[in-house]
Parts: C-alpha cells; structure tokens; sequence
C-alpha cells in the first residue's frame, strides 16, 4: 500500500532489534520530513560503522583497527581480564575510571531457551586468551540476570582448575537507592553479599 | 568511549523517534555483527526512500511523485474526503477495502500542551480543498484520543457553516474482542453510540 521506496524503508527498519512494524513506520514517517542533509547523515554514518569499525580480534570490543585501544594501550594491567556481555558494558566500566584492566566481551550471554550456547558467543577465545601465564584474574561481569548469572556459573566452572583467580562483580543496591525501591531479590542479594565493617 | 565510527552512529540513531541511547547502541551492536550486505541494504533503504519518495501536493499523503497514486486513480470516489493523523492510517483504511474515496493526511494532530495549533498541521491546505463544489462529505477519521478527538472537533467547528456533510468514524468495542476486556471509556462511547436494529 506504501510506495515502493517507503514500503523498502519499513521494511529494513523492521529488521532491527527492537522495532516493530509500528515502530518502523513512525521512523519512515519521521524521515520522510526531515531535512534531506540529516537523513544522509544517518545513511552515511550507518555506512561508515560498517565500514570502519569491527571487533578487536583478542578482546571481541568495537575496533577501528584489528587491535581496539585499550588491548594495545601499554598502561593497561594486563594479569586482569574483566568479561562483559557487549561492548556498551566496557563503556559503562570505563566511565568508572576504577578499572585499569583488560576486557573480553562475549558478545552475549548463554540462553538455552534461545538455543545460545557456549559456541554462539566468545567462551573458546576467552579459554584461549587465559592458557596465557601473565592473567592471574578474571572478574565476571557479565549482567545480573539469569542469562547473566548463568554465564558466569558456566565460565566458573570451565575456569575452577585453571588456577586462575575467577571474581564475580557484587550485587546489591545501587548506590544512592531507596531500601523501600528495590526488589525482593536485589536486597536478598544485598543480605547474602553483606560484609563486616 | 566508543570508537569515532561507532559514536556518530549511536548518536545519528538516537535522533529517531523512539530511540534512546540504550536501543541506540543496541541497534549499533547489532549492524556491526550483520552481514556488510545487510548493513548497505539498510543505509541505501533510507537515502532511496528521502530521493525518491515524498509526500503528495494534494493529499499529503507518501507520493513517489507530486501526485499520489490514490489522488491519481480515477476510479476513486472523488466527492468524498477521509481526513486521517499520519500515512499509517492511510494504509490501515485501504486494507479495510471499504473506502473508495480520497484522502486527506494532517500530518499530525492538534496539541497544544506540545504547542502543536492548526498551522502546524496540514488544515490550511484541507480547508482550500473543500472550496471545491464537488466535495459532498469529509469523514474524519482522526484517532479516538484525546488529540485525534480535538482535531476532529476543531475541524467539525470550522466546516459548520460550509455546507459540507462532516462525519466522525464510530467508536465502540472492538470486533472480536470481550467486553470485560475493554476499557469504561471504549464500554461507554460504544453505549452512547448505539444503534436501533
């Protein structure tokens, strides 16, 4: 019922993760009025991603090169190697600036529900950087989810023998929270993870 | 914290309507494990669409050219007008089969407390459109929401005195749905809008 090019439109927005044909709709609509010079800047920039960044080869982070920053930045303690689901948990780490470490990002979590297992994301790469001697710590930071939890059970174990110190980052209540806010399981959480002052 | 590449296309996303910084980087974390073909497929989608596509000089509605397909059709019903918010509604009225007339699309509905008046929408240009004698009814099928309805009721104001038969689209329950499922203020415009049989 759209014209050719518009129905082509909605079509690839509705590919994405997280829209809907709903949604894809209001964004061609939304196009479709903006200034020509903006909607060429999202084509070209969405072009460009393509084109110039990929994943580091060693820690599976975005990369413009085969080699990201922080792996090759020489500052960097390397016995550390802190995992992450995504690229976006590296960028909220590194916000903290409390990290000095390296990174493995999985590019995902196990879940058996929806056939991920531990070939569909990066544990095999993960085991292969750890047979390095230098690592002498691995912090699991993968999400505080059942995806999340189940990941780092699962490395846990691959890792038990390995000599490796293998942490997993707390849960608790957030910074600057409301006892009263958070739910039952985040303050269980807290109770079990509480420590001696 | 991202590489540049990446950075401006989680920005160029986030400008969409809809989109927050965390779909943002999602949808970016998702383009760059797509296949490069998949990724051009998108960014040519949307540079196509803005060339060749934009919106018809007499209805406002999507157009490849100046005058929409619709507008175009001399099968359509010329003496009556359904006056709709967005394209989107243009295309859920045709599946329906049951209209043959033409359209008018706002672009848009009346709203103040986003400072949205009659300028801002296409009213101007509807009003123009039924100088012409041979327009008999204008239906107005805005959304049966608090902004659809003040439109419809803005418009049914100035179209009083033009001796023009105005119509609004019926509310009511939905066909197929239960009645306990729908909410007091569907149950009682489908009460107030009941019919003899």
């Amino acid at each position: 019922m759209y014209t050719p090019s518009v129905r082509d439109l909605i079509e690839e927005l509705g590919r994405l993760p997280g829209i809907g044909p709903r949604s894809a709709q209001r964004i061609a609509f939304y196009l479709l009025r903006s200034e020509r010079t903006d909607v060429y800047r999202l084509a070209d920039a969405i072009r460009r991603a393509k084109d110039q960044a990929t994943f580091c080869e060693v820690c599976f982070n975005f990369s413009e090169g085969p080699i990201c920053e922080i792996c090759e930045d020489p500052t960097r303690d390397r016995s550390v190697i802190c995992v992450v689901e995504e690229p976006k948990d590296v960028v909220a780490l590194e916000r903290t600036k409390e990290y000095k470490g390296l990174y493995h990002v999985l590019q995902g979590a196990l879940n058996p529900i929806e056939g991920i297992g531990p070939d569909r994301i990066k544990v095999k790469e993960l085991l292969k950087r750890l047979t390095d001697a230098t690592i002498i710590e691995v912090i699991l930071c993968t999400n505080p989810n059942i995806e999340g939890e189940a990941t780092a059970m699962y490395l846990a174990r691959q890792l038990q023998d390995s000599g490796i110190t293998v942490t997993r980052i707390a849960s608790g209540l957030p910074v600057g929270g409301d006892l009263d806010y958070a739910d039952e399981l985040t303050i269980g959480r807290a109770l079990s993870g509480r420590r001696l002052l």
